[in-house]
């Protein structure tokens, strides 16, 4: 292999491709980074066997090649070059770098001992543009079960049906759903996919640096995210999601409207003074929204928010990170919560319905 | 006691003493901050026994008293409140807050309980701008040793004769020193004081935020910093510090000048591929230094950069990150390295000779 590119282009692809890669001291070639000419192109590759990543940028071939390099030295040294000219040459098992003042020899890996990452050739399952899509994933992505105790919900739903994309993820303790409308769909039939947490972390990741739209191709198992000029796969989760509509309360007992970022700091200072299961008291009455929160060791904070009330009068304890978390993901200024109950579900959106998202928070019970 | 102040001040003062605030189990007084009324004004101190820190602000006071708080809780729920009036008044062994429609409770401890900080009431040695001690501190601060073997270079030297200031600190495998001229001084004598690491580190955050000028003040075995309205009182290294003037080389066989952003640069990613001692090979001839290194695991790297060169050819191995901090603590634009053999002590600094710095590397010795 032999190949002219420019130090922006390089960087630029390896920064997309490198997160996704750990320590693996089992095999070793997983800690590489796939540098290969491919169609006139250069062509950089990433996989941790459950994310595989492509990216392709221009550059001036002299001879078709790849090889595997370490993705932390690779990627920090070409980070540290000047935007200048780089020559990409292999001897051997060796990748060698030069760039103006600098000549760089980096053991390599064969490349043919890289793992291969699925090829997906389906039509697309929808187009969305990236910007909405990384928002509507950034809103509900915190939401998903750490534990793999029930493994469908440790990932986040993307489920298609018209000409809308519905993302939603759980832990039982909370939830969160965004509804993306006049997505472009391909095809009649509906789709219900749960895709792993950390591929989405990683879309989120690598949309916010796309302008472009994002295809979404289904294949065997495997779910392709495409780009201009990047690819994204996923193995998908196996199961049924649960069937969490049941669950969201459709009418209020209580209802109350207030400003977003004074809720905000509110919970945030209460939070300081949680005991250890984050619990805090919040109770609406009499145009109030009232918090008390107390930690035998630290002391009691107790605090109000003017607010709008309908309905009778609640007082219910929340985990206050769970709270904090969904006001986080509402972008409005005035936010709406919605309660039933002490022990039935709450809800938190935005005031405004267009926004299509919501919030579901399960109250801690206390006995 | 019963005060009332503003929350910038409050919070102002919090972020002053906090720093220095650990977490101690021991005694838990010492994860406390003390909250005085004091000459009209609120007084808010700490200390962790090596250092202790007082700042003083404006408030309207009710009631003349003192409490401790629990620091992190404290500085926490102050940080995050409006910038709106705040009461403070203590109830039994608690500190009452209240800040609009925020009102907490403070568990606290008997500010009779609190260590006394040490007063020291001599004449100023001497007088200089915040400004320009706080350079000439971070110029030297990361010289220090940090093992304890040798106490007297695990401080920062603060030599002040005639008119000058001399700030020095090593390792024995490095040595920065600053010159400070035209600096205030009371007095004839000439003093040699070492003044902790930790200490100066907390002098340097302290004085980013100061423009007025600092008072430096000895006492017994203790040293004061005084600024406008902050305190800052700190024990002394005891110890003879060592005489490192002699191996300071005086004139050099191979003198090079260069550029200083390049260098660093240069430098920086020859680190990327040196071996666990952290060795670069310099070499300088015919208008060039050279850098290589090598790693036995990730391969090796070959690089130049254009140098003016006097004197004959060298070539010397060092540790790249002593030679990164010197270049990191020279703003110039252009650096000059001198050297006399491959085992001898080499000497970094700025230019142009006024900025009164040098930086002193021992090579690594490869047998």
């Amino acid at each position: 292999m032999k190949i002219t590119c420019l130090q922006e282009n390089l960087k630029t692809s390896l920064n997309i491709v490198q997160n996704i890669i750990g320590r693996n001291l089992t095999l070793p070639i997983l800690n590489n980074i796939l540098v290969q000419t491919e169609g006139g192109r250069l062509k950089i590759s990433s996989t941790n066997l459950e994310i595989g990543i492509n990216t392709w940028s221009a550059g001036k071939i002299e001879k078709e090649g790849a090889i595997t390099c370490p993705a932390k030295i690779l990627t920090g040294f070409i980070n540290s070059l000047p935007n200048k000219k780089i020559d990409l040459e292999t001897k051997g098992e060796t990748l060698v770098v030069r760039c103006e003042n600098y000549k760089v020899t980096l053991k390599g890996l064969p490349a043919e001992d890289f793992p291969l990452i699925p090829k997906i050739k389906e039509p697309a399952l929808i187009e969305i543009e990236a910007n909405i899509l990384r928002q509507g994933l950034a809103q509900v992505v915190q939401a998903a079960a750490l534990s793999e105790s029930r493994p469908e919900i440790t990932g986040i739903l993307f489920k298609i049906e018209r000409n809308s994309l519905i993302l939603a993820a759980t832990d039982s303790f909370r939830l969160a759903e965004k509804t993306i409308l006049d997505v472009k769909k391909e095809g009649e039939l509906s789709h219900s996919i749960i895709i792993p947490q950390r591929t989405v972390q990683e879309l989120i990741r690598i949309l916010s640096e796309q302008n472009s739209s994002v295809k979404m191709v289904l294949g065997n198992n495997q779910i392709l995210f495409e780009m201009e000029d990047i690819q994204v796969i996923s193995r998908i989760i196996d199961g049924q999601y649960p069937d969490y509509q049941q669950i969201i309360p459709k009418s209020f007992l209580t209802q109350a409207v207030m400003e977003r970022d004074e809720l905000l700091n509110l919970i945030r200072i209460a939070g300081l003074f949680s005991s250890k299961i984050n619990d805090i008291k919040i109770s609406l009455r009499a145009g109030r929204l009232e918090i008390l929160s107390q930690d035998p060791d630290l002391g009691e904070n107790k605090s109000y928010l003017e607010a709008e009330i309908k309905g009778k009068e609640i007082e219910t304890t929340f985990n206050y990170r769970y709270l904090l978390e969904g006001l986080i993901n509402i972008g409005t200024k005035k936010v709406f919560l919605g309660m039933n109950s002490e022990t039935s579900p709450a809800i938190l959106k935005p005031q405004e319905a267009k926004e299509n998202y919501l919030y579901v928070v399960m109250p801690i019970r206390l006995n």
